[in-house]
């Protein structure tokens, strides 16, 4: 599939944006806003974006980046280079908003700050994405994902119970952190769009977003905090389950499959303690109630994950399902690409990309009036847009662009 | 503090979105919205938001409701009772927005389906939260959170290596599943707007928006799925650490606080070799480059830990620092309401709230021009605005509002 700047229907289409990215935050905020329908043109450097070298490789790509930079123009700049940062405040005139993950201060001294970008352009919406934040006292800290997670609370969170074994808390098996910021980044950048552009109101100016990854976590906590200042409680990890509903836990099947069962109102508890034919459950007064069986979950759970090592996964889930109570294995990649809902929802759907073939691609959050408008383009190679890009926007013509090639400046054509 | 009309300056003031929710995952969406300086009216049945009664109470009441409904004026009203769904249509005409998440067709049971909202006010941006979405073959199945994330596939990415523990995979310990879904419908519901007011276009329709649960949390799984759909590898978890880089882990202190060590680059290795006083490991060919001690993890994991048990938690931190090592140790949220980061940029502030007096509020994510206006409201009690609101924008006069709430029509005054 190959880039083109036609409106795929997306509620943003007509709005461009000027990516200044790299790893997964910016990028995932861009690849939002380009799921949504506006222009995207990222700017990388001559070596490509590192993602380009993350995890295992087909025909010699990173699948990965075939969604990471799905919608995007790429063009490679060395922004060290002078000419390279004129050719961004020359784009930068021709975008409504630019996305920018580098650690605080870094743009400043390219000659890319703020203040040159809106000089380039006044009503620019910047939206800056770093682990801490622009300001404050730790602002000039390296940004590491598993590092922000774990001062936004939730590493504490995602753990067994204090007492029940000696490994670490888990990391949420993703990067969490940075593409919660990375939404909050796509809608500061919408918002402060909408403020600028609605016709209810004269012309308004761009804004400053500024996302720090530690403060998108912490973003997640709940009652946590207003708990904590109020009562003095610290919340608790509960391991699989949740510490204020029981039963509701992962339990394994005999096959090793582990099957989620949220069983935890009266009438759920019920249907569970007949399907196992333990009565007596029911009769049990350590049971009788949700309250009860919270402050005994560690016996419930017991006799739970006995009866469920009686059945093969797929036993145990069909016999769930068929007594109605809400339960699932847990789902991997391969079950979320074969689940009914995803493919009929085209939330997983064959795409075609020119470097890989045939493959699948999540798709769009959120879906806007039932559209699941197709990728424009998927991620294409380093450079592969530099032309295109400079030459149909900024008019520079081929032998200046073959001029900055030679130099260093830039590079065309992967 | 009282609730109050005046815009706070945020991008998103002159914007009035109505609330049909509960739980989290719509008022999560817009309290994101309110904190944007959109102006929030929330419906809650007369026996109010099920949340209200969650968690532990102080001063009779549940903390984290004053986050979780700040800037909302809330209106109590038996949808189930004509009249409410008429004052429900008749505030619809004032709104721009409307944000729900009851379970796919109750709505349009309570005869306020997506038809009889855009009779009511044809440019409507209305969101709709749902475990799975509006359509498919899942469509109908009641929403939980766990069995969600479990379906999205994050669950089974929370866990140890396989072979590791017989613990069930952990739960991300707040309701992920639900937030994250409310920021894509905050982002949904803004980009919507923008296609609907921006001035360089006749005014637009409104639109409906689909999030579902499984979806958001399916769409945070990075190269998870293309991987699959191109080498068929499919995605394992990798307890506290990053199957990619090492080292990188929670290694536990003498004294059981956990502290993460990010030192997986080579630079950063070597420095914490030399902190460790163990220079044999620079020497060690299993440990050379980063590929080398991914391979073996489990024995640089070990002397780490072996080593980092020797010393307290704030001894180990305060080292770890001296050494320029990325490490933190596991923040609570006692902790977090500590930092001296969130301090200075009011991520953790003092509000005052009329129900709990002087309490900790988290501010607002993403931060627009420097700004972190303080809540304009907190939570109010049941039906505080349902006089406000309903004799302001529709003009109920007095009479009627008694003669409505004594035949239980609606709620008022808490």
């Amino acid at each position: 599939m190959q880039a083109n700047d036609a409106p795929n229907g997306g509620p943003l289409a007509g709005l461009r944006v000027l990516e200044l990215g790299h790893f997964v935050a910016a990028p995932f905020a861009t690849r939002l806003l380009g799921d949504l329908g506006a222009e995207i043109i990222k700017v990388e450097p001559p070596g490509g974006d590192p993602v380009r070298q993350w995890g295992a490789r087909h025909n010699g790509h990173a699948p990965w980046w075939s969604v990471h930079a799905r919608n995007k123009r790429c063009i490679a700049l060395d922004l060290k280079r002078p000419e390279a940062r004129d050719i961004v405040l020359g784009l930068v005139k021709h975008c409504d908003a630019l996305v920018e993950n580098f650690r605080p201060g870094q743009l400043e001294k390219l000659g890319l700050g703020a203040e040159a970008l809106k000089a380039a352009r006044p009503d620019l919406v910047i939206a800056r994405i770093s682990g801490y934040g622009q300001d404050g006292p730790y602002r000039d800290r390296a940004a590491f994902g598993v590092i922000g997670e774990a001062i936004g609370g939730l590493r504490h969170l995602t753990d067994h119970p204090p007492g029940t074994t000696d490994l670490p808390p888990v990391r949420v098996g993703v990067s969490l952190g940075d593409s919660v910021a990375g939404i909050y980044a796509a809608l500061g950048v919408v918002a402060a769009l909408w403020r600028r552009d609605h016709r209810q109101a004269p012309p308004g100016p761009g804004a400053e977003i500024d996302v720090a990854l530690t403060e998108s976590v912490f973003s997640l906590l709940e009652g946590a905090l207003p708990d904590y200042g109020t009562l003095g409680t610290v919340r608790q990890p509960s391991g699989g389950g949740i510490a204020t509903a029981a039963p509701t836990n992962a339990y394994r099947a005999r096959d090793g499959v582990w099957v989620l069962i949220a069983a935890n109102s009266d009438p759920l508890f019920r249907r569970l303690a007949t399907l196992m034919e333990q009565p007596e459950l029911l009769e049990d007064p350590r049971f009788a109630g949700n309250q009860a069986r919270v402050a005994n979950v560690a016996e419930l759970d017991a006799r739970i994950g006995a009866w469920a090592a009686g059945f093969d996964g797929a036993a145990l889930e069909a016999a769930l399902a068929g007594a109605d109570i809400p339960s699932t294995r847990v789902f991997t990649v391969a079950d979320c690409a074969a689940d009914p809902q995803f493919r009929a929802r085209q939330m997983v759907r064959e795409v075609e990309d020119p470097l890989h073939g045939t493959m699948l691609h999540p798709g769009v959050v959120p879906r806007v009036d039932g559209a699941m408008p197709p990728p424009r383009s998927t991620g294409p190679e380093v450079g592969a847009d530099t032309d295109a890009v400079l030459g149909g926007l900024l008019g520079l013509p081929p032998e200046q662009l073959e001029r900055l090639e030679a130099e260093g400046v830039l590079r065309r054509n992967g």
